[in-house]
């Protein structure tokens, strides 16, 4: 079935606001065994009609976001209805639970808002929990002109458009979907592993596999192998992929790696301090950008400067004039330091060069060392290289030490 | 002039990727007095054929991204020599910088790579400085098809798409559109303030300015104020909006707020730690996500729990038991702490509640405390209340902190 996301959004076009909805609804229907063939934005106001026409002709399924609201520019409900030569009826139902909202919320009922309560006859009403324009349905038998297409708009606001997707949509989109009777799909997400790397260990096996859909996705510091087929190919898949990759498959839903680590820790009643130079804080920000982090987070030290390595952490003045702040001892002592300091369960370091200057012949920019200290096991440390710019760099390296503690926890 | 971009990638339409480049690319070129009219994400491989036939007969300027690297499906620069009926010839300049490029890294050039230095007559190469596969532009007047509009092919990678862009496209795209002698546009970037706030203040008497287009856009924890138009109408609003809002104006370009204040820092030979409690590095992460950083930050303390804000910062335990860990005492010692500890000039310190749990009635999720400290200066310290997910609270708490010390540096 041929799939296409129509976003309106004059606000997208200035780059004011980032388009998560395509990756959002990519995201949701991949299960279902849709992907998205095609994407456009186009301003608010009429432009959506030339979009939603053409769409229309060509595809299987139509989502549209935005353009639902109670401004003059919000149209799409009237352009579709007119469209598909649908006449618009008040709904009550629909009033009811925007006066509802508005009283809840204590909020004045302007005059445009009662327009979010027409609904082309014939559409599906899905419901905002989270505002006051509801989504709409659109099945292809109905209005005037023949088409093939099933018909969704969807709210622009994201905290709106989620829910109603995944309690609304997704329900329709399977019924839709299971008519063209595909397959099932996984997802393996790994770090510390090049996609080359993983290409030549599992890759011809895996398309000598009949019926099977492969893809790979490299972002910074994350691999993801994508299978999708019948379910014995996917079966036959998995079991390979395992066999290979068990060990470094962080995940095979979207949790991000640090809630992974976090999640572990909580659950040995563990937990950590970090110890950062190059970067500058990320590591911490990460573990804390998870619910929860406060039981497993002790301490985090930023230690940029070699006087706050020595005052804060305790780390030797002369094993960095020795070996310099960029060194596999020093890295050793700030995480022993921190975890002396933060009296934890472990302690994460990481030293080097994020660049753009700093560094020399024998350690160019981009050379980082990690280290992770952990009460009653060896130090472990690890010498990498990243030469990207320095917000890469940053996520690569606080990527190597969230694994590095991850590793420790699965053994 | 109409301006389109199309985005190739299956990945974006995976929803494995996030695609930026169209919030990168309106940003840039709004100053240049240019906006995106529309945008198209196609999969990789043969869809750009028809997206991009159907783009150069409709718009003036096409930006299209991705699809210039190595693999078999990367096949833009082809299509495009096909489309415009030009030959392609292999660039000796461009496969010594991918040479180069190589021998520097350390890897090894396959045999896909070369192709990368495959040029279509008459095209300006674009040089990447971050990756293998060059830029290409083609005026108008190259190609046998007659068209007007400018073409332009950019890598897909962010990281080489973006410095290609600021250091390359941009001056070609300042004398494309001196060619069409449009207005002049302005930007104001405000912190501190809600956008009702600023329309209130200014925004009829900007209306009433003839020949003046104002637009506004709030994100977390910024306003920004857009105008554009004729100049001597730029002029009057630009001097409107000076005299109510220089104070608060923290930039008028793409420069973010945590350079501006590592700017400011530099510039006064000032020092400046962190003390971060329900923020957890994210501070600290902004200001080194400068390059330079290094030279003004002391250190960073992310002190989530009790015990590490009494062992780390030294703040009174009997203050934690009398105020609450989130409060306007503890937010004082801490920063007082932080600057004490690390000997810096300021510290800036961050308590507060992000949730989703831990608020009390007196004290709701989303309460937040942010205290500068200074030498020879008093202690400053506010309350503030963001109530929002996690990581948009961290966000606006943080902007809270670096307006608070840039507020005091401006002075």
């Amino acid at each position: 079935m041929r799939v296409v996301v129509i976003n309106t959004g004059t606000e997208l076009l200035l780059g004011d606001v980032l388009n998560t909805h395509l990756s959002f609804i990519a995201q949701q229907i991949f299960p279902v065994g849709l992907r998205v063939e095609r994407q456009i934005t186009v301003p608010d106001g009429d432009a959506i009609r030339e979009a939603l026409r053409e769409a229309l002709e060509s595809f299987d399924i139509v989502f549209a976001t935005g353009g639902l609201g109670p401004t003059t520019d919000d149209i799409t409900r009237e352009i579709t209805a007119e469209l598909l030569g649908l006449e618009m009826r008040h709904d009550p139902v629909v009033m009811a639970a925007i006066e509802a909202r508005a009283a809840a919320r204590n909020f004045r009922l302007t005059d445009r808002i009662p327009r979010q309560a027409n609904v082309p006859v014939g559409a599906t009403v899905l419901p905002n929990d989270f505002g006051t324009a509801p989504g709409l349905y659109f099945p292809p038998h109905v209005g005037s002109a023949a088409r093939r297409s099933h018909l969704f708009l969807l709210p622009g606001p994201p905290r709106e458009l989620r829910p109603m997707f995944t309690t609304h949509v997704l329900p329709l989109l399977r019924e839709i979907s299971g008519e063209s009777g595909e397959g099932v799909t996984r997802r393996y997400r790994i770090t510390g592993l090049g996609e080359s790397h993983v290409e030549e260990a599992v890759g011809e096996q895996l398309l000598a596999l009949d019926g099977l859909e492969l893809g790979y996705c490299a972002m910074p510091g994350e691999v993801v192998v994508r299978i999708s087929g019948d379910p014995s190919a996917v079966n036959s898949a998995d079991a390979l992929i395992q066999a290979h990759f068990a060990h470094v498959i962080f995940a095979t839903d979207e949790t991000p790696l640090e809630e992974v680590v976090v999640r572990l820790l909580a659950e040995r009643r563990n937990t950590v301090a970090t110890a950062e130079s190059c970067t500058g804080g990320l590591l911490a920000n990460r573990l804390t950008n998870v619910a929860g982090a406060s039981a497993v987070f002790g301490a985090g030290y930023v230690t940029y400067s070699n006087a706050a390595k020595t005052e804060v952490l305790g780390v030797d003045r002369n094993l960095i004039d020795m070996h310099g702040a960029v060194s596999e001892p020093v890295a050793c002592a700030m995480a022993e330091g921190a975890r002396a300091r933060a009296a934890t369960t472990h302690a994460l370091s990481i030293t080097g060069i994020a660049g753009p200057s700093g560094g020399t012949e024998e350690k160019p920019v981009g050379t980082v060392f990690v280290a992770l200290a952990s009460n009653g096991a060896q130090i472990q440390v690890l010498r990498d290289r990243f030469p990207a710019d320095r917000i890469t760099f940053k996520q690569l390296a606080t990527q190597t030490a969230l694994e590095m503690l991850r590793q420790r926890l699965s053994g």
